[in-house]
């Protein structure tokens, strides 16, 4: 794809209007149809114009028999036919002068026969001759919250700085729901499929340079031209944060990618050198892709990584501490001007005084936890914050304490020396009052752009990553500053 | 410890009465107030002691003014005394011929102080002299649901067969509510704090031959007679699981568990080869503790490492199988059997037939899950089974799905070839309605003894740790088979 072509892979994004080309009267199932609900649900706010020769009206909306009888050329066009009536359709949008088409079809490369595979390089032959641009097939095509083309994921969504590229429909639906669900808004995600046509590395350059996506998260299992994604992940990583979770990493994933989008997945070897060499983010899972956008998209850059630990227990404190150096995180000793700060308030018996700091009261008084925070603020040893945020719990014994978050984050946002803070909120398990009541706090810390986590061991992984990326770069802003 | 005075340790647990030496009429903040309230609140099924020369009463229930005055000699001493006055509390238990003391007062030698030492060798010289059992001090005791001594932890608890030993107060208290709320009972717990007297070899020998305890979870961080605790360990652990959190592994954690305890955590290449050697399930965090608490407490013994994966979706299909692999588990081809079963009914387009099987229509249809169940449980490949239980959510479009619990359990439990299976539903998020299913629907799994987990990486965590103690011990039983 060449410059100009990217550049205009926001077509897909921000369309005035969407015509659908496989919808019925009949059947709701996955398909069309359910897109095209799904795009009046979300209140979509460009015009939709169902296609279906059969009919004179689909879900209340004026049916056409076909692209040509338009009142207008559509800006994208989804293909939603069986596999082998593809081709046609795609002629159809090429002779009707349409540019950008979601081919949400399966049945392709990934089905593993040689039909499958033709099928796919007939769809890719088309879109060279007739030059359309193609995201899929067997795609959830994209999705943009800001114009409300949300037929997938968290519905409506929620406008934001996040870029997604993704190999996998079903993993974008719930990392967009659940990422929206803490807080971060998606600016565009792009659900690539088999990606026979426009592939990731069109999408990551486009992204690049799309000033409303701040950090951009990956989820990749395969790719055409290593050589041009390395080059582009490397020159974009130290501007943009890339979020990478790397599908197919072991010899059973990989066959599994092989059915999942009839591509190969890639030596592992290879793989790991592309994160040491470009700083792209490398996560796991959906849980640690989650927390580690989360941490991205709200932290100030951290300068070092000396972690300060803030909770209660002396257990706690000592598990924590192991926590902190196996993810290659630091946990320092404070100054001493810090420690005579400290000393005054912390009871020496029944308490761990220093880093880790155990002190209960920190929660019973929010004004003695913004002491401590303003402590940590100005040692030098430290370079970031872990606040293990204790709740009411039947087997502490505790006290209800005060619902204090709006006071906290303003604490932090508006001190001036304020270092990446983040909370983490201990929930888990089968006590739904304990459930209702954590969930709601970290959501509160969350949605003031707050990182809060349901476990330690989530916030220092996220934090782990964090600090590794701007470690990675810290020469290269040495060197600009 | 000899042996007769380790059977006797069940004296600690089963009290038919105590006494509380430190109560006063005014506070309730932490110490024996606070005890002598929550074992009231409880329903501690014994006889309560109050002990003040000061008061006629305490929380209503008669006060003494001291040991001798009481019309008995109760089972069990609680002291709660500043701790210099502990020694001669304890000089009055032994004068009175009580036998069972648990101390706690903290301020001993995890205070750091030459004093603090002193006092701690002072304690335990008296308990030596005058042949006293004591617990502590700097700890919350003993905790025994069956007879209602919890006045810390899941109040009133739930009887079951874990056996707990733990050097923190506040991580067992977190851990039996956690677990209890999973739907897995305790037998006994022993919070032992500094253990300047019994430590935790004499819990572990005593819980070893106690009928009652089928699973041991430890929390240590130090230990006295490494080499007693050893070879205590390598003799129980393949009868009962043990299953340790080892606090203090990194250089920062031993130093808090320096002032957490008083104690020193040892080298962590020592503890590794412990590990390696006994068999003992090593954990690093609370989380992984209660997972596989849980696992082995619900589960029949696994027979290998083939992990069978049901789900929905291509790229978790392919994320969980390269978590699986990452954690030293297999995810096998099905046999040619069972591939020739599953064809008929699982769509080649859009779909991942085999291992893992992304087969949407299993949660709408108790009966697929079933059918998909038995070919698993007669797959000579498959020793495992994780379900990945899809929740209806937003960004799915997925209609509510049956509540088949109850069915799914009762299948799994009447299979006579069932396999050890467990469910993982994933409900992390900030959306409180998905969280209130998601949680719902796991404690019900639990409830009826199907482990069932908030991730796919903590089910897969669990279940390498219980593969690999079974695999540790497959020589073992085999030779004894």
């Amino acid at each position: 794809m060449g410059h100009h072509l990217v550049r205009k892979l926001d077509g897909f994004f921000k369309p005035e209007s969407i015509a659908i080309i496989g919808v019925s009267r009949e059947s709701m199932s996955f398909g069309g149809t359910s897109f095209l609900h799904h795009y009046l649900q979300a209140g979509y706010s460009g015009r939709l114009y169902p296609i279906n020769p059969k009919a004179s009206e689909v879900l209340g909306l004026k049916a056409y028999p076909s692209l040509s009888s338009l009142p207008e050329t559509p800006d994208l066009v989804m293909i939603a036919v069986r596999a082998d009536l593809v081709p046609a359709a795609l002629e159809e949008c090429a002779s009707q002068g349409v540019r950008y088409v979601h081919v949400l079809t399966a049945g392709f490369s990934e089905i593993g026969t040689e039909e499958g595979r033709q099928l796919e390089r007939r769809l890719a032959a088309i879109a060279e001759e007739r030059n359309l641009l193609i995201m899929g097939p067997n795609c959830m095509g994209p999705y943009c919250p800001s114009v409300r083309l949300t037929a997938w994921g968290a519905v409506p969504g929620r406008d934001g700085n996040l870029g997604i590229i993704s190999q996998s429909g079903g993993v974008t639906q719930r990392f967009t729901e659940y990422i929206c669900s803490l807080g971060v808004g998606v600016s565009k995600a792009a659900s690539i499929g088999n990606a026979a046509v426009l592939d990731n590395p069109d999408f990551l350059e486009f992204m690049a340079d799309d000033e409303a996506i701040r950090i951009i998260a990956i989820y990749l299992e395969s790719i055409r031209d290593g050589r041009r994604f390395f080059e582009l992940a490397r020159d974009v990583s130290p501007r943009k944060p890339i979020i990478m979770l790397k599908g197919g990493e072991s010899e059973q994933g990989a066959a599994t990618v092989a059915s999942h989008t009839g591509r190969m997945a890639g030596d592992q070897k290879i793989w790991r050198a592309f994160f040491e060499q470009t700083g792209v983010v490398p996560v796991s899972n959906m849980n640690e892709w989650v927390d580690a956008c989360l941490t991205f998209s709200c932290l100030p850059k951290t300068q070092g990584k000396g972690v300060f630990i803030v909770g209660g227990g002396g257990g706690n404190s000592v598990i924590f501490s192991d926590s902190c150096i196996r993810a290659g995180l630091d946990v320092p000793s404070l100054s001493r001007e810090s420690m005579a700060r400290i000393r005054p308030f912390v009871p020496i018996a029944g308490s761990i005084a220093g880093n880790p700091l155990d002190f209960w009261e920190a929660f019973l008084n929010v004004k003695r936890l913004f002491e401590i925070l303003d402590i940590a603020y100005e040692d030098p040893n430290i370079h970031m914050v872990i606040v293990d945020r204790l709740i009411p719990r039947i087997a502490f014994h505790s006290p209800e304490l005060p619902d204090s978050v709006s006071e906290i984050v303003d604490f932090i946002k508006t001190h001036r020396q304020a270092k990446p803070t983040v909370f983490t909120i201990d929930y888990d398990g089968g006590d739904p009052d304990l459930i209702r009541k954590g969930s709601q706090l970290r959501s509160h810390f969350c949605e003031a752009g707050i990182p809060a986590f349901p476990s330690f061991e989530r916030a220092i992984g996220a934090l782990a990553r964090f600090q590794k990326y701007y470690g990675h770069f810290v020469e290269r802003v040495k060197t600009k500053g």
